[in-house]
């Protein structure tokens, strides 16, 4: 269809054009009637007049329901009485190609919106909101400067499979299904396979796609499908070669986004995009926990040692009013609290990996992982996943001993895998920092929960 | 690290340099030890000569076993004599900090490869292999390119659910799993999700993501997840529209792999990346089944008037005798064989939909949809999945006789949804063509089919 975007109408002063879009309003007046005209890319005001010439229009305008999707031929107006970007269309046909009901199921007036629940049910009509548009505007200038950069960097991009022979995490909050009278479950990470791509000889590797939790929590935070943002590199010397790269992409993706959408993000959201400067500030799990205790805030013991979101939160507005940075690496997290498979520092109580907090939410956890087959399974053995009889007296591997369900994942590492770091991202929770949302259901496409999985 | 990757290292001649990477082979002569060292830019001469000062260097190269991964620090020595691209390095150390266990589980000299399953089986140690790396890095430009190509277009990136309420095709080959006490089902298809982007107000939209099939077949051709590529736009006139945007995204992406890769691909496959001139050659099913007969082959009956795999090679061959192009659009397919949401044409008879055939082998399917409510209504009626007592004597729809399972998508078209189209396409099938795979295991990073869940 051979039609003009919204937001390049007023560069055809006089001619005609076709635009297309919804009905966001009517307006039946005694002698003239108003429709506006939404696209993806603006608003614009559409003008009849009550006239014997115009009366076939007319009628097709009163036959109008909000919301319908209609095409309209016209002449572009310029006039800077029309509060609506200072142009209209004066039609000469108006085609209606998809009738709306009415009245629709949800209230889509900005000010007296429907609730989150039944809005979510009405998925499809709540996003034609221009803010929440915006948001997967954002998602996709991201994402694409995302890989812009590893691409730029040697990476290579993998599908790791959704359906996997063993839980890749802790073994809680599986969905588990029928495998041709086996059992498969859904990958709750891509950490296996992207590591597993490391000891392919791929050196460099992203992936973006979809990970599953079944998690049975129903706060702002929790959702049971997302999509996790992940890379893992080879051929490194240390953690802080992990944390350099994040920050750089971070600086490139953020960039772009700001280049982009920032003007309109400001518009919408009353909300600026901050461009991190480099390098971001970085502080030992020892410095966060002496700042927090200075804060006069006591982490509950449930954590084990790590930070609950109330101390990362403080430790945020910390860094902001100290550095005034929006980011911090929290680095040497103990043990104690990290998996088997992060390569432990020399003293064996903290580990050579880290998190990321914006804004005083954590976006990453990030690592240079232990390569060294007969090392990982010594780790393993430490956190109870593996029995002691699985290293001999020699130390040396009984690989007998190894359960089924970590053998493969292992072998990796018995096979020449070279030393390397990796981090998965949330998106969600990055478009939730950028432009200022409390709910992952509202940056999500889809949301998926305990308690939704329709529609 | 601070290495030079083994494409660079020619141009470091005289200078000391690290490289890092797995041995490829050993030979320990009587005079001198040569190492082959590979990283993913190729293949370097490593040569240690055997007197007094090489000693230590001597004894590291001799327990060096096959695959272990390895970190070099030497001199850069150019030298028309070295067969392998007329360079080596000459180590002053040699730091073996990935050892491989001795033998390997499989044999990866290609002369004597071992079998696909034991391949796939090791999959970690079966991608170090060159061809097999080519295959992830067309896969990545080709990603890469499509995605470009969608967003200068105006395209918005989705992430659709995977787990969702009710099956997205035909009900057959569903996987199915406990949802907190509910049933959900594993997506086989984007469809209904990204129509509801269009409903939506998002215009145009793209997705590259994973699939589920409960496949029971164990072809060459079937797996039970894979990675679908697919976008949808709205405001089009006719399918027209949607194959003139499909032939120029190929183009686009096939002039990125050719570029960047088209030498390699040469060198490794022997085969020539073919940009394909626009516009593709177009025939209706009809002249292809004329085609097909002129050439006395008899499509088997079971296929209900849709073409079979053999029928596709014939004519992918007969279009190339015949136009010289490796690619055809297969249009006007009867409405017997194809889905309820594709528009009919005006007989009733035919669809406005095709298939694309790229040397033969179908890459593609795409339509343009059918969006208005009462006509996909009755479409869906046509084909006996709802009750024809949905439509009642005035042909105004019943909602109580909806399928609660198709209640959600049909509600898209309730609501103003603009008129649409969009295909599907096959990444797999894509890099068979450009490299010349017959199986789909191949060109799949980790492989899942009936009889693969593992690694």
């Amino acid at each position: 269809m051979d039609r003009i975007q919204i937001n390049k109408v007023k560069e055809f002063d006089g001619k005609t054009v076709t635009v297309a879009g919804f009905v966001h309003e009517v307006r039946d007046l005694k002698s003239m009637q108003f429709l506006v005209l939404r696209d993806t890319t603006g608003d614009l005001q559409v003008t009849v007049f009550k006239n014997k010439d115009c009366e076939p229009l007319n009628k097709i305008v009163s036959s109008i329901t909000i919301q319908s999707s209609i095409v309209i031929k016209g002449k572009v107006h310029i006039d800077s009485f029309v509060k609506l970007g200072g142009v209209e269309i004066l039609p000469e046909s108006i085609d209606i190609v998809g009738a709306a009901a009415s009245p629709l199921p949800i209230d889509m007036t900005a000010v007296t919106e429907s609730g989150r629940d039944i809005r979510l049910d009405w998925r499809f009509l709540d996003l034609r909101d221009k803010k929440r548009q915006m948001i997967f505007k954002v998602q996709t200038t991201a994402e694409m400067a995302m890989r812009e950069f590893w691409v730029q960097n040697g990476f290579i991009e993998i599908h790791s499979p959704k359906l996997v022979p063993n839980p890749s995490e802790s073994g809680a909050e599986l969905f588990e299904l029928d495998y041709f009278g086996g059992k498969a479950y859904l990958a709750q990470s891509p950490q296996t396979y992207k590591q597993m791509a490391i000891a392919s000889g791929f050196e460099k590797v992203f992936e973006i796609g979809p990970v599953f939790r079944a998690n049975k929590s129903s706060t702002n935070r929790h959702d049971t499908e997302f999509t996790s943002v992940d890379c893992e590199f080879a051929w490194i010397d240390s953690v802080e070669e992990v944390m350099a790269f994040e920050e750089k992409w971070i600086h490139h993706f953020l960039t772009q986004v700001k280049e982009k959408h920032g003007d309109q993000i400001k518009e919408l959201f009353d909300r600026e995009v901050i461009v991190p400067s480099l390098p971001f500030p970085r502080i030992t799990m020892t410095e966060a926990k002496a700042i927090i205790k200075s804060l006069k805030y006591e982490v509950p013991a449930e954590t084990k040692g790590d930070l609950d979101p109330t101390a990362e939160r403080l430790l945020g507005k910390y860094i902001q009013e100290k550095h005034g940075h929006p980011f911090v690496f929290v680095t040497e997290f103990p043990v104690s609290i990290r998996p088997f498979y992060h390569m432990f520092a020399k003293d064996k109580k903290s580990t050579l990996s880290f998190d990321l907090l914006w804004n005083g939410l954590e976006v990453t956890t990030g690592a240079q992982r232990e390569h060294r087959y007969k090392v990982v399974i010594e780790q393993a053995i430490g956190k109870g996943l593996i029995p002691k009889t699985a290293l001999d007296k020699q130390g040396n591997v009984v690989e007998s001993k190894i359960p089924e369900g970590l053998k493969s994942y292992l072998d990796c590492f018995n096979y020449g895998c070279p030393p390397h770091g990796g981090f998965g991202f949330g998106l969600s929770r990055m478009l939730m920092n950028i432009l200022g949302y409390e709910n992952v259901r509202e940056v999500t496409y889809i949301y998926r929960g305990v308690d939704r999985i329709h529609p």
